[in-house]
């Protein structure tokens, strides 16, 4: 897809500017490409104190400005280092700041389920608004009511549209695919996951037990003999879950695995873990970066699809104010 | 169980004082029977321009207020009516009000799964405490999410202590019995109700196909032949997903069948569809008041299980400044 | 007056956007067509359950968006699907919402007369501006200090010029005529609308007594006999304050009768009773849908005069950036 | 009447203090000696850069604060005073922070009438709220709509409730009386006042004429020849209307005239105008402070009521947590 | 400096319009003619009851709207001037307004150094944003801090950069010029501007002592024998501390005494006092006025600097949507 | 100073509840003993996704909470388990949820000293704010202006009432004592320690040069010669400045050197460089813990004062809504 230059005139909302945070330095680096915008100069200096400075090279006053950051680890540093920027970018008397967060951290954390817990998800949401932002742009929340904690507007756009297509090409090779949810909280995307390439879904139910919620026990609920298994989840973290699915599926008689997420968070030892099991293929995305080294433990199964022209065509329609929608034929 | 006087003394609230809407009235009475609290006298005149008018009897002032208002149909009638009293109450300044809100409405307008459409829910809770809430009480909100949508906080409990306390005197006579999730949203809370009476279970796939997401076919993942069923949701609207859904699990040669929600709206043509559907029980709560004309037409198989009782202990306790959770050992 | 086509590079909000809710749709209508503007494509759903959706056929995103919808009855309904339609507006990243009601509900309920009693019209106020309005237009509110009560901009344009104007082609066959305030708190409006008309005005005096407030006597302070009366309001509700004002001028000696109102509100009985009454003619606006059969109960004596070029006219002001004031030579 | 001490451990806002600020200094005093509570130690300077300084002699942490304030010349002065002092207590921890505002400034801007003007009573309600206020205490707000400008709780009294009181005591020696409503803004007021006192109204209707809104004629409606005539208004500003009035209904065969409103503005000659006029006597309230020279000006026909006993009440119910309504059987 | 017409289609906040308030009318008028930008018609009038009144002369709908006012003496009148026309300006839909305020008033209030004392500055930012301002550009606030206690955006410039300039052409004829800072809250300031024009700095300190906070004794900290000495301070309000500096400063041994400041408040005996100094220059700016009689006090020693071309340039660059560092080299 | 119960019915906040973050584990301790209260239990648990989760023992609905967390290194972490445990507290409907900052981070990021920087202190203010805190306590902020960031109540107290007293008691076996202000920011603070332990003050004058503001050169401004010096600022983080400071004085004929700080942030290379210098002693307190290895490399000229008992007795008095400035004589 071709991208015309954009011009002042031609919007509402002053020229577009596009920063990084440190976060995800090449997916941003893809997406300036991908507008053929320049990355905006700026300064992030972590002091000796831990405290964050951030100055910007040149003004962005009057500007359409967009802050690419992901939170992944250290979340707290990147979300901190977001919300300064933020802030710096409106006490600058920018036009409009839209905060591109690929992956949005404590999205898990999104209800209480049980007394005297918090909602971290809202606070999160009042940070990144209190901080400056009147817009955000992000990639499959874990729950999809996190984007009413919001009120500001956003636009929440799904990776599966990428994973999905690149599933849809393998399709052919496969034998008698089946979807299996690795978790009943995803048991509703992971329906039309399957149902988008015609495959039928089963589910993996883990029950907890006794005062220490310690799992009880893992139950297939669905069929996979002899057929091939895509094991799919909105995110790995510790790849746990994912190790016991498989292990499951594999019990069951599944033939060939292959795992479809969105975010590869890859914590403590998921890297060493997905490198030791016996799946085909682990289809990911680049919203949270994997460094060199946790892609050699995981090895040549790893398939990682970039999100860049997605968020790109994203940012250009919402500078442009064009409908974001009509992208996904929606 | 018993309650002890209210001593304005012990209290940093102010006296308790309960109102009522025209919601619910039954289970208002019987809220204020169990706290023997009286109802606060009220005027609410509904004018012929179709204009609510409310008239406190007494003065709030410096009061721990509680109004009782469930917000089923006449829906857009019965939420004014909530707002405008807590408005009322508010600025006769009362020392705190809490809205409870046995049944919310718009709970299922939760998310943006597509573009251009509304959040709802997160409106009714911006209303809620634009309109002067101070704290909430609901029960089994559509999704756990939506206590994110407030920013005051609130107690959302859930009747599923009570549903699951009758199923289980109940398991004795049952045979084989499983748990069937009538959707897939419900999985996971489905699932909790499985494990906490040691049953399986099993979901309903519903597949929508075409441009008109005309349903194309349902699925039922999971083993149901020769076996009790107790089909479980959040609510009962139409019963169109019921009727699906008993009709489905019988053709697997399902045996007995249970159906059990915490909300019946019972819209359209809801009751006469239960009514001749081959259940044998409908066990649900009065969170939502089912007047006689669609008692009769459901008929026996019907049972209401009241949540005064349940809601009473919870204002009390909000009251007093005592633990919620630990009514349910939380 | 003709209308030249909007360029959105001569406008900072955007292109301009029309939607309709279903409060008054023939009006919508004609101040689309006035604009040369179609209005916008959305669904606006009735759930059985009475719960409102909606979804809009486009995008809307950066464009200068004004929804038309007046809060008429049924009142709550219209004004629900009006604040969810602000929210979808919004979250859909509007460039700037207007909110164009041409009759505001629950301006009456404006200030607390007593104790304990709600001031409703700054609650719906206040959700207009939670709900997501940048701005509202709308007409000859109850008490022009409502205005105060919004905290964003807005225009609060009166149906009187239109009405003064239709009035002073009728003078010339009028016989010493006199404006008669129909209600004490529209004494001031009614002196502006008879200076305009150079006629004298006279008032009626509604005397309630004891403790349910029972109207006690009617009285007419200024001079009526032998003249044609004009007989004015905001708005007819029950008509029942204006049986008693035709009878009492008629009683004092009056020759004709004319009535004079913008909003036609015709609530329970009104229609019969205008139709009864022995007046020459009813003049009022569309601010307020009249259906048929109302129509047809009044009779010939009713003459609505259309709104719909002057709303026309201040949103086009309003998109182009233009003085709505100089429209009235203020 | 008696009032009790008031003790901690019955109230829930803390114990009750009392500060004043420069603008009515006596009446505070009333009102402190009404209470039995003495006023709370602070100094107001002035410095020579006409910055104001206040200090509060003791902590108010966890008390329930009145600050009596009156808003009357000098205006912006006395109102930033309020504004500062608010903001003091509220640093300081105040439990709840009450601004009582016998007369309220800027309460006649109180919509927009014509384009590119203010609402400055709004703008005045938002820099209370915004400085601290929790709660206000006003007396007879020019329009009662100006409760709607907050959206803090407040107590709207009125003096009506004592000037009515006083005429009725002179009723027997009254002469036909009849109440002249000096501004059509004042009819529906009037018309209660006149109802109170079971007499007929009259009104004075001014009609402005041409570009520069010159007064054109004054006319009155109503019968006032061989009575007792009571002009009433909610203040006398500069008594330009008041001398009008004064000249019309002598002119139409007034006897003896009354005149009667809350607030004693005495703006500008109004001191020596009233000094002059053939009236009997002029009844008011020590809203606002009347300097001696003033008295002297205006003569013994000058009777002044005061409000502090009422307003102490109101303080004594707002603290303690019981209805205000009551005192005035509502 | 040439500067362009300004072209509505090249701004995105609609075309610039400059009102002024009666605070600063000269500077006002020289920045409208620095821009060639006439200044907006509007009615400001103080009515004998000591209300402020304003009109617009035009409509502001959808424009870009600086209004320039000073917040000197009268403070009060000249604060509440600025908030009501911003409130106008909002009220009437203007694009985005922005509050010019050469000296802002009250910012020596600016953090609690006592318990019980007011935070006035932070009261008199939340007042600006609550009257209605987008943005603010003043100069040189007391703290910089007090930029924090603002949440809108605003540029805060330095009149340091003219009066350093002046100073730098006057240098080559001092004699061995040291800079003096007259209280150790400037001592950071008085280092920068000591640096610019690589000089010297020393400090005087003033110990207070006892109860009553009374001066114990001045000290002078560092060497001015036989210097050229530049006193510098951000202010000089009764010139009291400047009196106590200049005889210190000639009783250490200095030479010849320069006087500089940004803001020449000049209140009570100020310029009596600076006229009798043994002084050879004072230099200072316009950002408050000085009237005639002042000027004629202190005699010609007195230099004027004026900051309107550089609040003009502000003022373009930010209607411009370009850098206003960069006018620094920042 | 001993301490009496606490008893409920005394406190309108309700009982006194205490919880710790993991940030200064010591101090919350020792905070406790003071008060004779027990921490309040709680989980808090970082993921291996570096996501932070928080769960409180038991209920602490109507309660007054006060949560002890200094916000030092690593500073985001602290910081983000004190906004989700604000959270927690107010979704678990504390009565009144009060921040007990020791050393607040961020507070050098107080201002835009040049253009395009953020204020990141006004920031975190507004987390604090948005997360839930009524109230904070906090210590010896860099610039007392940062208080009028937040627009919640705070106690802002000294800890150089501690540091003062323990300098005055070895003032005896000082020799001709000077205080040496490490940094022109703290010269007032500098000059408020020196009067009050009757000494003289000097400062360090530190230029920075050319385009890379690289240090220029320090001066001594003030006498130190054969004196003992006191060399005092509000923190010490790397050192640099202080290590800098110590050889100036040195090197102008100072005898010995004392050291005063609150805040010991001691970040990079802090200790050793202390370790190394020719100081007697370096007296700070435990805002920031100091782990034992950081102890021992500084070595036995560290004094730690702590400012458990004065932070104890703040909260006591905040909790009884006693005065805290009386603990100060103020």
């Amino acid at each position: 897809m071709t991208i015309h230059g954009f011009h002042r005139d031609t919007n509402m909302y002053g020229e577009i500017k596009i920063f990084a945070g440190t976060g995800c330095p090449e997916l941003a680096t893809s997406i300036a490409e991908y507008l053929k915008v320049p990355l905006g100069g700026r300064d992030v200096i972590l002091f000796p104190n831990d405290n964050l400075f951030i100055r910007l090279h040149q003004s962005v006053r009057g500007q359409d400005v967009y802050i690419i950051q992901t939170t992944s680890k250290p979340v707290h540093q990147n979300l901190m280092e977001l919300l300064i920027m933020l802030q710096t970018l409106r006490l600058d008397s920018a036009g409009r700041v839209t905060a591109v967060i690929p992956y949005l951290c404590y999205a898990r954390s999104d209800k209480k389920d049980k007394p005297r817990v918090p909602i971290t998800a809202r606070l999160v949401a009042d940070m990144i608004e209190i901080a400056g932002a009147d817009r955000y742009i992000t990639l499959d929340l874990h729950a999809g009511q996190i984007q009413g904690f919001f009120s500001i507007p956003g636009d929440v756009i799904s990776a599966f549209h990428i994973l999905t297509a690149y599933i849809q090409k393998k399709l052919p090779e496969m034998k008698d695919p089946v979807v299996v949810a690795a978790d009943l909280g995803f048991a509703k995307k992971g329906r039309n996951f399957a149902a988008d390439i015609h495959a039928p879904i089963a589910f993996i139910e883990k029950r907890r037990f006794g005062r220490n919620n310690e799992p009880e026990a893992l139950t297939l609920i669905g069929e996979v003999k002899d057929r091939d298994v895509i094991i799919i989840d909105d995110e790995i973290d510790t790849a746990g879950s994912m190790v016991q699915a498989v292990n499951l599926v594999k019990a069951m008689g599944a033939d060939r695995v292959f795992m479809v997420c969105v975010h590869p968070i890859l914590s403590a030892q998921a890297s060493e873990r997905l490198g030791a099991l016996p799946i085909d293929e682990l289809i990911t995305t680049d919203t949270v970066p994997i460094p060199d080294s946790k892609r050699e433990l995981i090895g040549p199964k790893l398939t990682v699809l970039s999100v860049a022209p997605m968020l790109g065509e994203v940012i250009r329609r919402a500078h442009e104010g064009r409908s974001v929608g009509e992208m996904f034929d929606e």
